[in-house]
C-alpha cells in the first residue's frame, strides 16, 4: 500500500499491530476517525492511554481494576466464601455478564501449560493456595478452559489444598444449548453421558 | 458485557464505535494494548491525534496530504497532462499501489446522489473544470465505481466539459483475473462482450 501522507501511513500501521487487522481494516478504522471531530478523536485516544497508565490489577483477585482493590473484592454482598477460578479478565467478564454468580474470583493469568513454558510459578497459585487458607473458603468453582491444560491446573491445585476442607467444584462441560447432538464431537458427548445429572437439578437454575 | 472497571469500559465503548467492530472485538482489542508497554500505548495513541490534528487536504487534487500541496502534485517527474478522477481517498492509494499510473489525481470527495442528497455543488467539479481549463489537460482518466451514480457523474462532468479540447476516458470494466465467468452478473458479462478489445491491446500492459 502506498501512501501520499507519512501521518496516514503510521497510523494505519499502528492500527494494523492490532490483532485481526489488517492493512485495509486499518485504513478503513484510520479514515473513520479522520472524518470525526478532533474532541472526538482526543477521547478515543485518551481512553486507551488513560486506561494504560492508571489501570490497577486487584491485589486480592489480580482482575482488572481501578483502585488496588476491586469493585468484585469490596463488594461485601457477595459471598466471601466461594471463589471462582478463570484464566483471564475475559473470562471474568463473561461470567459477570450472566448474572448468575454473586462470589468471588481469583484470576490465574493462564493455565499450565508446560509446551508454552507456562508453570506453576508464573501463575497466581500460590496466592490462590494462601487466600483459601487464609479467608476459610468453603468452595472453589473452576471455570478453566475444557482441555488437557485446564485439567492439569485443575488437578494440580486440588492436590496443593487436599489438606483443607475447601469443596472444589468444575462448571459443568456437556453439550450447548442449541447445538446439535449430532454435531458434537465424540469426547464432549461421551463425557456428557457419563456425567450425567438428575433432571430436577438440570431444570432449576438457582442463582448462587 | 459488565465490566468491574469504568476505565476499560470507556476504552472498550470507544473502540467499539469503529465501524465493524463489535464490543467483543473491542475488548480483544483492548487488552491487547493493555499487555504493551506505555510507550507503545502513547505511539498508537498519538499517532491517530496527530494525524487528525495536522493531517492537510492538497488545495490542488483535494488528495490527503501532510502539506497543503500533496507529493503527488508537487512531484514535477509525473505527467502533468493527465487527470485521474476518483471518489475518494481510498482510490488514490488503491490506484498508487499498482504502481502502473504516473499522471495527477483529483479526488471528486464522493459520486453523485441525489438519493443519498449529494449533487454536484458538494463534490468538487467546479475546481476540475477550473483546472482542466487552466492546465491545458490532455486527458482526464474516470475512476470511479461501475454503478449508475458514477456513470451519472461522469456524464455531467463530460458535459460540462464538452467545450474543452481534453480527451476523456474510463478505466475498463469487465470480468475481475481470477474470476469465473459463469459467475459474473449478466449486465458485467453483456458489457464486457460490447466492450470487447484486440487482443494486441490485451496483451500488454505498458505503464502510462
Amino acid at each position: 500500500m502506498i501512501f501520499s501522507s507519512s501521518l496516514l501511513e503510521n497510523a494505519v500501521n499502528e492500527f494494523a499491530k492490532l490483532p485481526g487487522i489488517g492493512k485495509k481494516t486499518a485504513l478503513r478504522l484510520v479514515l473513520h476517525l479522520l472524518k470525526k471531530d478532533v474532541e472526538q478523536v482526543e477521547i478515543f485516544s485518551n481512553s486507551i492511554l488513560k486506561l494504560r497508565r492508571e489501570i490497577h490489577f486487584c491485589s486480592h483477585c489480580h482482575n482488572i481494576s481501578d483502585k488496588l482493590l476491586c469493585n468484585i473484592c469490596s463488594d461485601r454482598s457477595r459471598k466471601q466464601h466461594m471463589i471462582c477460578v478463570v484464566e483471564n479478565i475475559r473470562d471474568v467478564i463473561a461470567i459477570e455478564s450472566t448474572q448468575q454468580y454473586n462470589g468471588l474470583y481469583h484470576v490465574l493469568g493462564g493455565i499450565i501449560s508446560p509446551l508454552d513454558g507456562i508453570g506453576p510459578d508464573q501463575l497466581e497459585i500460590n496466592s490462590l493456595t494462601k487466600r483459601v487458607a487464609e479467608e476459610k473458603t468453603g468452595e472453589l468453582i473452576f471455570a478453566l478452559s475444557p482441555n488437557i491444560q485446564g485439567d492439569t491446573t485443575i488437578y494440580y491445585i486440588s492436590k496443593k489444598l487436599k489438606d483443607h476442607p475447601v469443596k472444589i467444584t468444575t462448571i459443568s462441560r456437556g453439550i450447548a444449548f442449541g447445538g446439535e447432538l449430532e454435531y458434537a464431537d465424540e469426547m464432549t458427548l461421551a463425557r456428557s453421558i457419563s456425567n450425567r445429572m438428575p433432571v430436577e437439578n438440570y431444570v432449576g437454575t438457582n442463582k448462587l
